[in-house]
């Protein structure tokens, strides 16, 4: 019998592919099974909750493995982040949990925050940590807009082509503009996401914060059903996957 | 007649070998000088606030420079900021200042910020950014311990070898020790300070924090007028030059 370890991970996203396993480059997952191997000497497979893209950070990823031995969970944390240095990958929690426990099935809430930083000047210390706006952002307006989308809809204009999700109607729970000094966070809560959703609420309420659209044009693209009729792609730099929530 | 330029500086100084032109690496005064001559062509000495050391961050750098033109300060800022990319290095603000305004000498503030991380695991989107600590810290013996020290005293204990300011005599205005979640930021403010002065009171601090010093120790360590006495000298990546204040 092998015990389940439920992990909860924070990565710096840069310079890594994403969460997934891929043979163009280091991916969270990749390292995360080097340390398994390097830990117990096991080959396993680790299944995240959400498969976040190249360049995107995690405050709370979930994840969860299979191990052989029933270790103390605060050893599992202690000895995957040994394994893990230096890459810029931290296992904060390790839990044993029931074996029929998923980190991708089970979970009823992701939360994800983006970045937004207007001003003039260009970004240093938060460079690649956030998406840099340098003219200014009315977030009085993107929170108007934000407004219109949430709830049950068909998502299909704020849905990446290669997205493939057997269908695009999804329930938005949240989606929050707040400002702190030149800081703007767009944070959405959903049981579960279209592929690039999130970068693509973002980008379009950024152009809704520039003043190229309105609050009402929210509502118009939601109902074309068109990728076309939404705003650009957010970059990956200034989202964060901050938490997963199970029942 | 020349133009005065005051300008405000933010920089992330991982990788920089500090404000001061040095031959072993690049600096913020090299990039920023670089800047200039790109801009007009005129070869300046531009002038800082504070000398800050390498891998030390700035918020809010102040400097000088002289320019042939009186340009209009906004084409100032973004010209420069167009010649600095993509060198982790931002103008924030330029302003023309009278002429016998001096970026060091009339400072009567300066503002640090020194970012501690208690928790078990690495870290990884702070890493450079903030001093990891890996065990729990006492904020309150910290701030008791800080308080021991404010005021008008002899820091010679305090006080790296290499420093070259004329008496160890100084003013710390304030030194306060705050928590938000596993981040504690010790503040200090004084009209000026000796050579690694923040950092070693920061290192003291958090020997206090981890129960290997108590706050009666550091009015022991300030009495003592010995380097030897105090803690070590925190490393530079979590020191922040907030701001400097002027008349």
């Amino acid at each position: 019998m092998s015990t389940r370890f439920k992990l909860v991970l924070e990565y710096d996203g840069t310079g890594l592919v994403g969460w997934q396993r891929q043979d163009n480059g280091p991916s969270v997952q990749a390292a995360l099974e080097a340390a398994v191997l390097a830990f117990t000497a096991e080959t396993v497979t680790a299944v995240a909750a959400g498969r976040t893209d190249a360049g995107v950070h995690a405050l709370g990823q979930v994840v969860h493995v299979d191990l052989a031995r029933d270790w103390p969970p605060d050893t599992v944390r202690d000895a995957l982040n040994a394994h893990l240095r230096p890459q810029p990958i931290a296992v904060l929690k390790a839990a044993a949990v029931a074996p029929t426990f998923h980190a991708r099935f089970d979970a009823i809430e992701r939360r994800y925050r983006y970045r937004l930083i207007a001003r003039r000047s260009p970004l240093t210390l938060e460079r690649g940590r956030a998406w840099h706006a340098p003219a200014e952002l009315d977030q009085g307006a993107m929170a108007a807009a934000a407004s219109q989308i949430v709830g049950h809809h068909d998502f299909t204009s704020f849905r990446a082509a290669e997205c493939q999700a057997p269908s695009p109607v999804k329930t938005l729970d949240a989606l929050e503009v707040s400002r702190q000094g030149d800081e703007i966070w767009v944070e959405a809560r959903a049981r579960s996401f279209l592929h690039s959703q999130v970068r693509i609420m973002v980008g379009t309420l950024k152009a809704v914060g520039e003043g190229r659209l309105t609050a009402a044009d929210m509502a118009r693209i939601l109902a074309a059903r068109d990728r076309a009729a939404a705003g650009v792609t957010a970059p990956p730099d200034g989202l964060y996957l901050v938490s997963v929530r199970y029942p």
